[in-house]
Order: C-alpha cells, then sequence, then structure tokens
C-alpha cells in the first residue's frame, strides 16, 4: 500500500466524497465500494470507514450533498425571480451538473433514509420546490391541490432530466440543448390553469 | 461445477433472461454478469456468451423485451378505449410491474442502441405513445406541438414512476395505491387546453 497522504479531517471527507462522484461516473452505484474509494484518495480503508461507516453512510452523505446544492440551485432561481417554468428548468440543470448526486438522492433503498441532517438538506429542497409552487389561485382544498400541483411538477421535470441523462430523447425533435428542450416540453405542463 | 442441466435454445435464452431480471432486482444492473447469470441457471459460462455475446448484448435483449411489453400494454389500453391518462397511467403500472426491464430501458449506454431486433419494439412502443396522444385539436404547427405534447405526457409518467419505485414520494399524500397516485399527478397535466 502507498504511504497515506496527509487530510486534514474535513478535507478527506470532501476528497472521498469528490472520489464517489468520479465512480459512479464511471461505473453506477452499484460498483461502488469504500476499499475502491480508499484506493483513489490514496488512504487505507479504515478512513472512509471512519467517516461513513459503511456504503449506506456514504450515500446517504452524498444524498444530503445533493439535495443542499438543490435547494442553492432552486433558491438561486427563486431569488433572481423565475417562475415556476424556470424552477422546473433549474431542476434540469442541476441533475445534469450532478449526474452522481442525482442517481442517488430518489433511491431511498440505497441509503438512511432517517438520518437527521439528509432529512434537513431533503427539508430544504422541498421547501424551495414548495414555494415555487405557492402563490397559485387558491382552489377549495388548496393544501392538497397544492401538493398535486407540485408532485406534477416533480415528476415531469425528473422524468425529462431522467430520459435526457438516458439519452432516451430524440435529437431531431429537442435539439442540442438541454434547457431549452426543458423549456418547451415542460412548458406544456406549466401552461394549465392554476400554474401561474 | 455442476452438471449442465438440458435446455431447449428459447427455454434458455428464456431462463438467462429471467435470471437477469432477478439478479437486477437483488443489486441493481451494476452488478450484472454473465458468469453470474449462467451460475443461476445452472449452465456453463458459454451458454449466455453464446446466446448475448457480452453484457451490453443481454442488456439489449432486455430492453427489447421491455419494449416489446410496453408496446402490449399500451395496446392494450387502448383497445379498451383508454385516454391519455389511462395511457400514461399504463405506463407507471407497466414501470411498477417490470423494475428491472424499466432500469435499463432508456438508459441508451448499457446496450446496443443500433440493434435492429431493439429498434423495432422501441418503434412499436413509440407508436403505440403516439397513436394516444394523437386526435388532439390541430394547431399550426401539429406535428411539433404533438411530438412535444407526446414528451410532455412521457416526462411526466417516466419521472411518476421512477419517484414511486425510489421511494421518493410522499406516502401521506399520495397514499398506497400507485394507480390511483398516478391518476391524480398525471391528471394535472392531462387537463392542459390540447390534451383532449
Amino acid at each position: 500500500m502507498a504511504e497515506e497522504r496527509p487530510y486534514h479531517h474535513g478535507d478527506l471527507r470532501h476528497a472521498l466524497l469528490a472520489a464517489a462522484v468520479e465512480a459512479i461516473g464511471e461505473s453506477g452505484v452499484g460498483g461502488l465500494s469504500l476499499r475502491d474509494l480508499a484506493r483513489r484518495v490514496g488512504v487505507s480503508h479504515a478512513a472512509p470507514v471512519h467517516h461513513f461507516r459503511d456504503k449506506a453512510g456514504l450515500i446517504t452523505a452524498l444524498a444530503t450533498e445533493g439535495f443542499d446544492r438543490l435547494a442553492d440551485a432552486l433558491d438561486e432561481v427563486r431569488g433572481a425571480g423565475g417562475d415556476l417554468l424556470a424552477i422546473g428548468v433549474g431542476y434540469v440543470r442541476f441533475a445534469l451538473a450532478h449526474r452522481a448526486h442525482f442517481e442517488v438522492m430518489f433511491r431511498r433503498e440505497l441509503y438512511h433514509a432517517d438520518d437527521p441532517e439528509l432529512r434537513r438538506a431533503q427539508q430544504r429542497a422541498a421547501d424551495s420546490l414548495r414555494a415555487g409552487v405557492s402563490g397559485l389561485p387558491a382552489p377549495i382544498d388548496e393544501d392538497d391541490r397544492t401538493r398535486i400541483v407540485g408532485l406534477a411538477a416533480w415528476s415531469i421535470a425528473h422524468g425529462f432530466a431522467t430520459l435526457w441523462l438516458g439519452g432516451a430523447l430524440p435529437g431531431d425533435a429537442l435539439g442540442d440543448d438541454p434547457e431549452a428542450a426543458a423549456r418547451r416540453v415542460l412548458g406544456h405542463l406549466f401552461r394549465v390553469p392554476g400554474f401561474g
């Protein structure tokens, strides 16, 4: 084994998460292992075990980072006065820029779903999405409707991003620019009365 | 190595595909290997190599089977007079009933995307989806609009199914029945003027 490189505590954690992003990009989440991450970063196997305990712990940390970054991205769009469509396009942009995070964030079987830090980050992202949907004309059952509208918006943005990342969408109909394409496709949902 | 079980040609191919579905269900597509499939089915490693050549060839066969089953499912909904919403719900139902197929079908990097059998099956599924979208009021640019509407419908159904399968959707808002939940969420898109 090569001599261990010196790391400050936070730096090593960060380096291990970056290595996980790299590993998922190369061979998907199925091939991820703490042993491989240790090798990539140049530390002993004990280091990732110390930081994350096990593979699910590592993925929990990665998902937490993902939800925080998603919340940051959505807050930025809302801060710039973006409407719901802009938020949907921002969601697609996030997915394309953070493939590895996006690949694990919505698969609860992969991580410790009750981790407090993860739940805090999920709540931040959910609050930001929900704030984007608010301000709709009030129907009889506002809460329920707002929820369902939000889930519809989430579903279409998530589906578009997933299909685009998989290379499944027809290039001849949509062109090469994912954000322009997202604007056209998501625009159909957001023209529904009530989407504001 | 255990003695090989006798198989007719078509039966063995079928058994290998069924074993692939089982393996993906257990540990995802990342852990899939022809060697493991041979072991599961009780044949030599040469057997899956003969049928599929490599892992991408196996996934190509699995995706082909998936697109054919999806086309069958959508044709059945249309044959029973189902509207676009019913087709969307049928898509979600398909995804939940065929998780392993659904996991690989829309990830072109995993298979031989130019395989003629695969392309035939994809075309069948695409034609069936497209037929569901047709009959919309004709706008100025009918072809383009029909395409974008179809992609929006596909995105929301795909996103909903993916999020449901990942356990990401809030159970308190949607309940336990995925089809009833899909009907509520997809219904929002399909109330857009032009969705008929």
